[in-house]
């Protein structure tokens, strides 16, 4: 790595945007990165403060520098806003302050549609205004386990089921999650003396390589920054550490527009925080990240409280995703069950539902107005010396492949909402009965009837209009229309079996 | 029925009782029924204050008698212990007072056990002391459609997948009961103008002739006293009415041995009865039955506060079934859930389980340490004019044949009870997984998995003994033997498919 010192400020900045009739440019969104020489003694990652204020006419934006070891120093930013930006570093070591230039910014291409954000209250878009329809998975370890496995989880997501994952940055101990992890976040002796003042570059060189092979799917890095389930230390950082990796990871991934920030996985499984302590988290999140992603924190038994205004998001581990409605009245906020039980077959209550289940927990959270998320739990060995001593690859703890059932259908889901009209919101269709319907009034409505085996459904249409009645059997995955048009008061016939919705259309 | 009239006082009774060398015998538990002629003048429901008290040793009961029409009075009395008794009439009527005469009570034969009561806190025995496991089923209106229906109910009935029936005393006005009953509880024209002053004793009978036929199939009768499905005025009656129609069936209906006494069905549904209404009716009951039979209170949406010492037995309606544990120990006492919905395809919410989802619920039930009720809901017709043109006769409305698949699953969940060690009581054998389970410590377990689908569970059984243990197919109702035996903590393989149930029992 001898040869990245020698080489000039400008050279590190071509290899990264690109020139246009000279001039360098940017794709909104998408990651304008200054790398830089600078010193390779003392403690880089405590002592060099860098930053790069980035300005637009009047937009300055200040964002952090970091090191990625043998003395190279990355500002990355995203920009916004088209046109040219200039930039200026500032630094306490002079070799990289005050370094100056400038970019031109160039329109979103393709499917760039730039970061997720909230959108009117429950709903997520991506900043060019694109709804976003959450439909996540869990991976927690995948970017612990080397490239030939994480090429196969790759293909998989390649498959177009889900459109985030869900994934820790610390490496996980838990079953089937009991090997070593590729690298390791801190310098030091692992398992033995680790020296927390100094970060490993190649850990989350490592992470943000797979941000981007998830960006180029399309998918949303749910990136979880504390976890408890831990045999190195990871878990029990002091205040000082803690703040170096966050301000680190900030630096690092929040240029790169798929990242959403979760503060946990269980946040009250980790008995050595305190609420409080989750507060800073979040604080420093909102505060640091100056490109403003999506913040959440996620529990285990105890809900957080999500009417913090720093949370962007509720992130629900619960399994009646039918509340999904009771929340967004709750938090006015997205409700997102990014853990409702994971289909499979191990003993863990958490991770044996049929594909059956998890199929009608994603239908009946979508169609109370939220969004869910998958996991797969799946083992194909006979247990000996389970679960310890298996060398099963389980979707949920490494990715790989999947066993189930329910992608296809989270899949054929994906495909309906996607096709709905856009701030799809509950609407009391079955009046007292225990179906869940989301539509826009007089325009659309899908409605729901859960493991319900009802031959027939009475429902109150508008009188105004005439319905195009179309009946989803979400398990075979078929659509059948009704040739009967209805209004108003209707009865419709249905095939009398589970796992039946209904969507109804207004004619043209 | 003139002839009555004339026939002795001892030739009454001798219809009642038998001959044992001279001596009139009534088997325990069974009805002595005492007839007397008195006068069918003036208004023999509010005027005639008939009493029997009867005798044996120490012990005195009094019960009060009834006006059967036609100058015809009844004394219904259920002996409990067996000798000789003798009795005595009060009455304000000189014809009726002072009419002595004696028994003796002989030991109860066959399959009489007596009535069944509440013992040890959460269960249900007979007198005798066999166990009673509540496996309760509805056909609300089935007295009132006359007999070829009643037949038909009482031949399905017949197969043995229940031992309780929940009934109604009054008609019921409802979808899919929408016909007149067979009789009416009160003398009158029907729908202009009720004479609520005098009760009409045919449409009594014909209940007591279903509560006799339950009785010799085993069936216990759940009779709901209250309603609110009304079209004739039986849900607003007067207090004064209602005291007489409450001592009316207390004195033809207690001496039954299968009696049970339910308040209502969803009290909460009466909008013109208070909390303090259903309490007096509780009183009541308590006060003026002397045989104590069961005594409960049915909600709809609000359960009632069981912890009320009157009422013998939560009777809940609720689909979680798997609550009955923590409603154990809120109310100390045993646990029905007389309705989790119904099997069946109706638009209505409660009336459209699959035969799984209610096979489950009883399963969830059982097995967390409560008793559960069925009820079937199909419609055959299509659907024109639905619901109220329908002539379906659905067996929760009016009995008659079952369509379902539930009732089977329900038979072979009640065997495996039966042939269980009495008094199983909730053990929390799998730890922190929600799977329940019931039994009897270090001797038998039966757990039960739910909907979910582990290929193998780990759980610790004591150490110091061995154990067999079967997998139970509760869907397909099969039971398979491990050929391994277990002790202390155990991986139990599975066949990783939903409805799974097992029994460990330790090896003699």
């Amino acid at each position: 790595m001898q040869i990245f010192r020698k080489i000039s400020f400008w050279g590190c900045l071509l290899f990264c945007s690109h020139l246009l009739y000279g001039q360098a440019t940017i794709e909104k969104w998408k990651v304008f990165e200054l790398t830089l020489s600078g010193p390779n003694t003392g403690n880089p990652f405590t002592e060099i403060h860098l930053a790069g204020k980035f300005i637009k006419d009047g937009d300055t934006v200040m964002v952090t520098g970091f090191y990625d070891g043998e003395g190279i120093y990355k500002i990355r930013f995203m920009p916004q806003k088209e046109g040219k930006w200039t930039y200026v570093t500032t630094c306490n070591d002079k070799k990289l302050d005050n370094k100056k230039g400038n970019f031109v910014c160039t329109p979103a291409q393709n499917n760039n549609h730039g970061p997720v954000l909230v959108k009117d209250t429950f709903y997520f878009a991506y900043a060019d205004g694109t709804p976003h329809y959450s439909f996540g998975t869990t991976c927690y370890g995948w970017v612990h386990q080397g490239d030939s496995l994480a090429d196969v989880t790759l293909k998989t997501l390649s498959n177009g089921y889900f459109n985030k994952m869900r994934m820790c940055i610390f490496p996980k101990s838990y079953d089937w999650n009991n090997n070593e992890p590729l690298y390791y976040p801190f310098e030091g002796t692992p398992l033995k003396n680790w020296n927390f003042s100094r970060l490993n570059p190649a850990f989350f060189r490592n992470i943000e390589r797979r941000i981007k092979q998830l960006d180029s799917l399309g998918i949303q890095a749910d990136l979880i920054v504390f976890h408890p389930y831990d045999r190195w230390g990871f878990s029990t950082l002091d205040r000082t550490t803690e703040d170096m990796y966050i301000e680190y990871i900030i630096a690092r991934f929040a240029a790169y527009k798929n990242v959403w920030w979760s503060m946990a996985n269980e946040y009250d499984f980790m008995r050595n925080k305190k609420l409080s302590d989750w507060d800073y988290y979040i604080e420093q999140f909102a505060k640091k990240d100056k490109f403003h992603h999506l913040i959440s924190i996620h529990n285990g038994t105890k809900i957080y409280d999500h009417t913090n205004p720093l949370i962007t998001h509720a992130s629900i581990q619960g399994e009646d995703t039918y509340k999904a409605k009771e929340y967004r009245n709750t938090y006015k906020k997205p409700v997102v069950f990014d853990e409702c039980r994971y289909e499979g077959n191990i003993p863990w209550s958490w991770g044996n539902l049929t594909a059956q289940s998890l199929t009608e927990k994603f239908w009946r959270g979508f169609t109370n107005g939220g969004f869910v998320g998958h996991g797969e739990t799946y083992v194909t060995e006979n247990p000996v010396n389970f679960p310890n001593k298996s060398s099963d690859v389980l979707w949920w703890s490494k990715g790989g492949v999947l066993r189930g059932e329910s992608s296809e259908r989270i899949k054929f889901l994906r495909k309906i909402i996607e096709s709905a009209p856009s701030w799809l919101k509950p609407i009391p269709l079955f009046t007292w009965m225990p179906f869940s319907c989301v539509g826009v009034d007089h325009e659309y409505y899908l409605g729901y009837l859960n493991d319900a085996q009802p031959r027939s459904i009475i429902i109150n249409l508008p009188v105004d209009a005439s319905y195009n009645v179309e009946i989803i059997d979400t398990w075979n995955m078929t659509i059948t229309s009704l040739e009967k048009k209805f209004s108003g008061r209707s009865l419709i016939e249905l095939p009398g079996k589970p796992y039946t919705a209904v969507r109804i259309v207004k004619q043209k």
